[in-house]
């Protein structure tokens, strides 16, 4: 089954590199300006890629207005607009690196995709020239 | 052998999700406003993706100049600024999702590569943010 | 008052370059390809400018999520996977040139705007690499 | 002296819109989830427009590379990776919005730039969707 | 007649930026890197925007295929894949910086136009994040 | 381990595709206009992959500004503004196209890795629509 679907959404955060179980010194250290206390912001752009065979009858491995709609339901509605590190109970103890967040959208997609559906990717931009991908 | 090279080439062409052995009524309930009537259109952009060894005189897996002279030939001069579902007589009976085009693409493409030349991978971008690929 | 503030929203069409006035041979000569019977299509961008002052309390020209909700009521739901040469009632008539959309998407937009907003300029990108800009 | 050169420069930053003067409901109706009280960010691009005349020795309106460096000391190095509202002194009392940034931003080039070159234009994109341009 | 079409099309050159009629020391000191004797390169985008008035027959201020032919015979079959301080003719002597490139493209392309085409601007792209206009 | 990190970052080079122990005849008839005798050049960008697994503590493969740091000290800043057939003593001997570029970058980028990070691709896009990809 070789064919996949790629989407992709946006959305707009403002996250800190700080984890809160290390020191002031390691944090400031560690992360740099991205440590700084009130955080900064990012266009984010979250591409997510899925497979399992092309339903003869619609030409879709799924139809992607739906996907598109369970990702805003689990995922972008749920962060954009918003401080990753202060108001997303589910990231709570997470240092929202692109790795982490990548790991996270990826296990929430994962849920609620139709039975035959298989995740392959999840991508996190944080800029056009970064990004973080979790495969499965 | 690790290499791979990659070329983006673009068409403009109008395409109607509906599929003709299927009521009316399915096809609106399936495809929504992609169904309607008369059609609608995007600014393509097909990425073909070939491997198979870099030949160690041109340091070339194949020059991209024949690459793309050959996937215009068997694809881009065949869909450009036509209608998808009525003029293409090789995309007869085939519903024309991404899912759909990047595998139809992928069969002509791969039959006219020199031997040693080995198709990866062709994606068809509909829009900016969707896209779906075929893989060998 | 020396600010503007630009959205841009997309939406994707079929069309057909054709003057039903005259005949099929001047039509294929004038237009080539675009004159197919079936139509093409494109990923357009629609660019809007606006001017007319900065409110101070607000440090808006006009909230730019009212100004898309506007542009989406007057032209975008109106275009968006349709056939502009079939469907669109305010177009008959009009050869879909990006120079005529831009005028005619210029007049739809300037008759909903709040009293004290200007248009500025309409720009339809057709593709990456064309545009056509009607400017007040 | 009709030439003019436009450089671009980018920085990430997190910003909150809401007015201090104003009530909580005020900004709330106002600004909607763009007032949510921990902000969100954005990866800003901000764009610059100088003229004033081609010296003939060098073929420079002005080195783009001095150009760069004078924009990031008197406005990227202060507000890259941090809060607008927060942390940025010249920003106190500004809505940050991309029209009172743009304003803001005109200001503190204009003051830096060398006696015969002239700022025409700044333009802060928040979003490649959206972005206000302040003009001389 | 407010309305005008614009086009992009792109070469890849190599450049140096010496003014020959200048010492060593002034150019490497003027130009830095960008002096280095056998030059660097560039994906050159070459914009250029046209007005005059929308032919009410044909919906064209004037065929872009056409307007895209014009500019590939005087400028772009001329310098792409070339050295263009060593190769064209027609900027012997021009020190090849993105403001001179726009200043001699424009007075190319000017002279080939349609009567009752004017030639509005001229951008060189040197980068996306740099670039200069000639406007009339 | 299935997370992995890109970045992507730019240079501007002259190059030109010639074999130098082939005959002048063969050079011309294999390379085309890309063989003209003095160059052209490119935008390129160079998007590498890493991998290996994501420290719990700082949430990182590896830190994306220690990379971007080596990536420019063994390779962009050795290949910016230069002519890549004749001031890199690295690349001597080969015909720098896109495939020979990403092996060369590859191994050079993978020596200089923490010892528990994973080089897993390099790209090398010459323009925005051909590039090069090598492997692990």
């Amino acid at each position: 089954m070789p064919v996949t679907l790629t989407v992709k959404l946006e959305f707009e955060a403002a996250h800190r590199l700080h984890n809160p179980s290390k020191p002031g010194d390691w944090n400031r250290e560690q992360y740099g300006k991205c440590n700084n206390p009130h955080g900064h912001g990012h266009n984010y752009v979250l591409e997510v890629t899925v497979g399992g065979g092309v339903d003869p009858e619609t030409g879709y491995i799924m139809d992607m207005k739906v996907l598109k709609d369970l990702i805003r339901e689990v995922v972008v509605d749920q962060v954009d607009h918003r401080h990753l590190n202060l108001e997303v109970p589910w990231l709570e103890g997470v240092v929202p690196t692109a790795e982490n967040l990548a790991a996270a959208f990826f296990r929430r997609i994962e849920e609620v995709l139709p039975v035959r559906v298989r995740l392959e990717a999840v991508t996190v931009h944080e800029t056009p020239r970064n990004s973080a991908t979790f495969r499965n």
